[in-house]
């Protein structure tokens, strides 16, 4: 059967501060500028999920797309959205919440859990104009 | 000459949280649920400024849109992007920013400074599904 | 208080064919094109409600943009989403579904519904560059 | 029969300068900065034209929406696709190419010839950030 | 000469119903839900054709942007735009149009007639918020 | 360290015409259409600029986004922003200015100058239809 990619769009609406808990505050402005303001700012965040895998010949699906969106609200959104970054979300605890380190850890929280399709791409929109992507490499 | 409408999209990046001061915590959960977590959440704004004048005959301008967006910029998104709205900016100081509230500041900081032309309506999306507009009435 | 208008967008995925009854086949052709094609074709519809009122002074809302979502949802996209727009929802029985007449029968379907807010607009945008736009007049 | 508005969005692409013809080089160089290079620039331009009307009952169209596609291409986007709009459309001519005075003279040049819908607005947006409309006042 | 990727976007509307033919109505509801409502429902859809070549020293071009256009045009959207993909689309035959499924049928549609130029990516958007991508695997 | 990618959105608004210096009026119009007439056109150009890195433990950053958009903006935005691509920019002499050549002249401008990250793609879209794209291969 052929190999096919499906994407499924989701958002969130987080607020989240830059900075590295290790630097004082003249530090951080140095590195992350505004984004480091001490009261935060927040983003209107897009996420992409990709994964990949053959046509189920029964179905015509790889994964049913409101199967991936529920997986993905469950593991990801529901977790994210209406959320400060930096202090509300366990599995973020640790990390300075840039787009980078937040995709990295999306991608881990739902390798594995996509039913057998294979995780492709976890892609992070800040803002129209700023995206980052994860390929688990 | 004729009367033309000039709009002019800018856009900034805040935190916020919803809650009514005089609200225990049960009562802006039950309010504005999601919306009042205490650490608060965040959103990408886009904001439109639309003015009506008319068309000078020199120039073929209202108001030259690059003019628009720095008066704007100068009078509103230096204050509000990466700006937390229940504690950074000034001149939203004692009140609940919501979308219908920051616009409605938002008009009262620039109505009188737009150099001859007429402010007709300021819209602020909040998202990409959620829009307000104040025309001053 | 200000009136500030309040826009909630949403969507919904449908089918349809353009025809008029009394028509016949080569005359619904004539008027309607590949339109009318008697299989029916379909959109992603997107429906942007607005409604005015005065900002309440203890929540900051005219009308919560979460309950808007929520009363169009239960009036209008239940019905609309997933569906044949000829054949499968009541509330346009004997109406031929163009965009102008599903606009109006869905202002007629909300209006009056909406918690004390004023309905000012009902656009419907059939495809990214066909929008109508009904204001109850 | 109710009033419905129908907008149709069309693009086209076109070269142009900003300059006022009685300025001398340093002139148009302070009035219209990086706008009257001399040897131009462009833009995708969007357009949007709105009709009202009410719905024929033996249609359900206030004007079939392809028919106003077809009307606005005959008459304003065959002239200014991939064209300069400073030298190459006869009914620009003596024109600042300004959004302003494109808009006020696309409202001419299609004005009454709409099959008996009303235009009720022209809005042409330059970039996805600036936009100008003119309704015929 | 170097290789670059040019891909086009084109659109057509069309219902569909998602359905197995080998299960009855209840199986159909449970796997597919709303999407094998039996009168159908719709979408507007997405069409991105991704091909690589070396560029021609003497035009600049892989391949032509608006012949590539024409060629999908006259080979897909012809067939598939006001059309029901269940029904109305000899090379659809025998599959459900799952966006899945109709991908990889453009793929096999196409490839071998873009002149040349490889075929890369078949990517097809059901909605804003699903996609697909068919690569020829 | 995990690798992400990390892209900048960026546009600029800029004339042009295809022609081949070495053909005649006649060739270039047979071979270019619209896109060679003499006054030239214009686009809003999206660019996009991807690279790749290891995000660094000590900022959560692959390369800061900010800095990658002011690294092109210096580079490549205030070269083309309203200017002429067949005439106004030095490192474009020489080359008929399809989205192809441009996109690959744009590679080869920034590479080497992204302060460590791999260049991985630039995609340049002409219209929202049109997209090219050219990864140094």
């Amino acid at each position: 059967m052929p190999k096919v990619r499906v994407t499924r769009r989701l958002h969130f609406a987080a607020a989240h501060r830059l900075c590295n808990a290790a630097f004082d505050d003249a530090q951080n402005r140095a590195v992350f500028g505004a984004c480091s303001n001490p009261n935060g700012h927040g983003h209107n965040y897009q996420l992409e999920v990709t994964v990949e895998g053959e046509v189920d010949p029964t179905t015509g699906f790889v994964l049913d797309v409101k199967r991936l969106r529920d997986l993905v609200s469950d593991l990801v959104i529901q977790d994210l959205d209406h959320a400060n970054l930096n202090v509300d979300v366990g599995w973020l605890d640790g990390v300075n919440p840039t787009a980078e380190n937040v995709a990295v850890r999306i991608w881990h929280r739902i390798d594995g859990h996509l039913e057998g399709a294979r995780l492709v791409s976890v892609r992070l929109w800040e803002t129209e104009r700023n995206l980052v992507e994860y390929r688990g490499e």
